[in-house]
């Protein structure tokens, strides 16, 4: 990575008030059984039995680090691929299009890329969402993209966030909110409905910043 | 028309028990201003203002005949129409695809046609409405298609009805409804939501026979 990318990564790293690298939930498991291991640990002698509870903590705890270190992996990896995302965004911007960008990621690799052309195709189907849905689909030959995670720079509209159901899409990383329009928790959350037969794993927020700020710049200058 | 087509139009004219040629509210005004109308003409002598009353319901009552007549054509076309969006749904049960079918209609003409492929496409951007939308687009060269009129013969998915409304479609005809997973009224009604930039005009229940039908047959011949 570039110094340039590294400073980007900081700062979208920084500027995330909503995450951490690591879920409060974990950190708050890890807090309490840490202190009732020192509780054990301060005393002079332990019980058989307490000296079995101190080995079944310290075993928890082994796991919780474990698992916040497969969350800090994630955090990152999330980072990343917003990042490439967000490449995708500018690209619209280069056409005078609202600059949003996505793309889809399964094993660990990017399957697919889209980005908005909504005019300059003539078509309210070329969405970055739809595009990159439409490409992956391809690629894998099969309508069910069921292992894949969807990054884009905008909560999806209610047309992609229902293509995403559709295609059966495991998990979606959005960078910055809509909250006039979008369908990941703004306007509604098509996305997790228990009355479909899908939901996705959702985590928003993710280089929100940077996403957002991209909108800004584009229309400031519309302006 | 062959006898077969009049027989299909009448057997989906007659056991349409939602909705009937002229609308129920038309016909309720012209009912209150017909007995307005007999009482005044049941009188042996009418005051002046009584004859400008009269002369004023009269007119009232040509305007009614009128719309009432528009309502029994918009009605026909339709039935026209929403059969036309059958032939198309058979095409995908030819293909052993559910049977969706799907126009788009503009100044009283088709300009475009769509039925599920979504198993044949390795596609779930292969739903009837998705298809038509696109070739829609294609050939007005416009992301937007804010004067026409899209007939299925299913109600709307989420992915679906969300582009309806990206598309700024002005009025949707549905044929059967889908309680389980419709977004035009049933699970949501996403063609209507004021919180939304556009919301449509919408008929449900035109053909629904002849449209559920379809499906039953179908999903009858997979068990």
């Amino acid at each position: 990575m570039s110094d340039k990318e590294i400073q980007s990564d900081k700062k979208m790293i920084s500027e995330n008030d909503l995450l951490s690298e690591t879920k409060a939930e974990t950190k708050a498991e890890m807090d309490t059984i840490s202190k009732q291991i020192l509780e054990l640990q301060e005393k002079s002698e332990l019980t058989k039995s307490e000296k079995r509870r101190l080995s079944r903590l310290q075993k928890k705890v082994e796991s919780l680090e474990a698992q916040q270190e497969e969350e800090k992996e994630q955090y990152h990896r999330d980072i990343y691929y917003m990042k490439e995302a967000i490449r995708q965004a500018k690209k619209a911007a280069v056409l005078n299009e609202v600059p949003i960008g996505c793309v889809i990621v399964k094993d660990d690799v990017i399957i697919s890329r889209g980005y908005n052309r909504r005019n300059t195709d003539h078509s309210t189907l070329s969405h970055a969402e739809i595009s990159a849905i439409r490409k992956a689909s391809q690629k894998l030959n099969d309508w069910r993209l069921e292992d894949c995670t969807l990054y884009v720079t905008l909560e999806p509209c209610q047309m992609c966030a229902g293509a995403i159901v559709q295609a059966r899409i495991k998990r979606v990383v959005v960078g910055s909110m809509n909250p006039k329009a979008g369908c990941a928790g703004s306007v509604l959350n098509i996305l997790q409905m228990k009355e479909f037969n899908h939901q996705v794993e959702l985590v928003t927020g993710i280089g929100k910043e940077e996403c957002s700020d991209l909108l800004k710049v584009f229309f400031r200058k519309l302006r």
